[in-house]
């Protein structure tokens, strides 16, 4: 069952490593067949070298485990909410890479700085408000799931494919496990480039509507020209 | 047809992910041939390890398609005014460097603070100005080019073999397409050594013109005398 | 005599350079057997591409040499006060790491600012105080490990499993030699982490009790839920 | 002649790129026979992934050429000199590597922070005063020497196995080439640790004189303990 799909969650994962966005078990990658309904996710603390197809674990969106020994990784309800709430996605990215979390723990968003940014978010990557008390003892994993699509009531998931959870880490997404892992490759990229730009100049300013408009409409929407497509 | 020079352009192409200048496809590397006024350059949005020479598209001076079945690097407006402003130069490059493009953003010229950068630049690595809306949403990418060449008109591209795009991200030219990468990764490490510098200690000043010549001069132009030539 | 513990003692001494925790011969690991109250440890300035299970060096718990021909780290009674005083651990990692080392040059503990510090240690890393002349003149190495458990009076070390000894570097164990370098590579991992948050923005507040509490205490204890066990 | 020296400085200047002191040719090894008074020395401008033993170059102390096809490092001079002043040494290095270079464009000594520098430095790493117009339009590479050999009027060499010649980058020596590559590996290590403890806390004082003996003179001198010796 879902054999390409756990064949995508499973190259997914092992990406992480190879991509320096882990150390140890410290993420996770899952995708969704949105027709059965059915989530593929990453078993917890399971080495990323002695990882298998048969370690993957499936369960529904309401986390119900269908298939798989293992327990699941414990994330794996933050990753349910995020596909409940963004229909348009088909894989998740968790990870604590080194400069997203720095945001994260700064506690703020990733301004647009420059055209590498542009390319791939359509303004700052945010970040998630504190949690209270209340969230961190109850689901604490749904929650983090619930904080981040509150900042997304008015922002299109498809433009803005991450999100830092203050304190905490990013989470990424996008059409399938690749682009998900692909979009957390890039937000660490950009999250360190706007580290070092504002450390050493606190003062710029974000780059230009117009500028930000060509870089991500060249790559993004119908008018896109950028690559074979 | 080019064969010699597509080798080139490959072999430049396929340096930039091994110096670690690139991330997936954000870069490009095209060289010329002068006689003949063709550039062969990068395809748009194609991964480095599947590109082989055939993948490689060959243009006129006015952008016209003259082989190739993919479409050319969408920076390619960029690279043709280059070529067209610079006579000496046989090869561009464009990336989104770390350090250069921290600079970009930052959107300062990279100051000659020692010998590495003396021997070189013969001065300060320029920054562009700010790109008007009217130029970003005209031809962007041949705007790009003007706006570089904008900053040359006192300056030898010769003893200036790069130039930083405001909030976008580095240029770098030579003799031929090798020359280009290797004037992006010295860009590189001259971006970074100044980064740390200024950060560290903001008012350092730059080196003396006594030492920038005669580190620039030893391996440049006519009394050089570094190397075995 | 001690096999299995010589071989976990080599495996995690060859573990630093593939970790990059150390340069040339600077760091050791050491493993105890709690029931013969013999300590396994890293000869003195042999380096790691050449070292062999022989060259381990068996000592009791007072220092006396029990087998083998070179003479031990000279850190040696560092990790027998450790030992002593610290009846759960079962190794110790001792390395010159990067941003461990930062941190015990700038002479602070590490605060906890995110979750990837709450998921191993139960709140700050501590940092020893200055030694004294008198400690520094006499038995040197062993008063390091004095001023270690010092700091550790009301501490429980299997909740802050290292330490930074001021002006030196980091120390840190576990139940066995390999759980002991996963947290020396963790703490530096957090280090690096809390520099480059409070370097940005120096008044960052520690992560809140219950966050603390969460993220230890999913991982840790009698209620931990992450992972297989 | 001289093939175990050759071999060592051809190892020597071999290790420089694979411990990440070097970009293309930036940086060399030297040897010195001292009964006969020869110099083994890098070839100018040279890949390191193509020298083999026939390319160094062997010249006497005054420069003049003894033995190779190729013309020396136009470092030469400098080299010389330091064989000339310093009696002990049998090896010197010169690179452009990272943290050394920061803090020679920065212009300031390293202070001793901490046992990582004091087990290998006995105080501050030197750094050189502002050369004068006539110095460098004169022998420069003979003068940058001289001006590294006036701070060591008072300072023993074999005590400070390594300068930072001020807006240029390390010279380090050692008894053999080995040595003098391990003092550049080592001098970038702590010119690393200084640089972020500083930028973080840039009050921290120096390790006090209790320590930097007791560290220093473990590792040197008739008393030391460190090692097998």
């Amino acid at each position: 069952m879902l054999k390409k799909l756990k064949e995508q969650v499973l190259q997914g994962n092992l990406e992480l490593p190879k991509r320096n966005l882990v150390t140890y078990t410290w993420g996770n990658v899952s995708g969704i067949d949105r027709e059965k309904g059915f989530v593929v996710i990453k078993p917890s603390g399971v080495p990323y070298e002695e990882m298998t197809l048969k370690d993957l674990v499936v369960v529904d969106l309401e986390g119900n485990q269908v298939e798989g020994d293992m327990k699941p990784s414990s994330d794996t309800p933050t990753h349910l909410v995020l596909y409940k709430a963004f229909p348009d996605i088909g894989g998740v990215v968790h990870t604590h890479s080194h400069w997203s979390t720095v945001w994260a723990q700064i506690g703020k968003g990733v301004p647009a700085l420059g055209t590498t940014h542009a390319d791939y978010f359509y303004g700052e990557i945010p970040c998630t408000r504190k949690m209270t008390l209340q969230e961190i003892e109850g689901d604490y994993e749904e929650e983090t799931g619930k904080v981040i699509i509150e900042g997304f009531i008015d922002k299109n998931p498809n433009y803005f494919p991450g999100v830092l959870v203050k304190n905490h880490g990013p989470f990424s997404w996008g059409k399938d496990p690749q682009k998900a892992v692909e979009n957390a490759v890039i937000m660490e990229e950009i999250a360190k480039l706007a580290y070092y730009t504002l450390s050493f100049s606190p003062d710029t300013e974000a780059i230009s509507d117009g500028l930000l408009d060509k870089h991500f409409l060249r790559k993004h929407g119908k008018n896109a020209y950028y690559g074979q497509g």
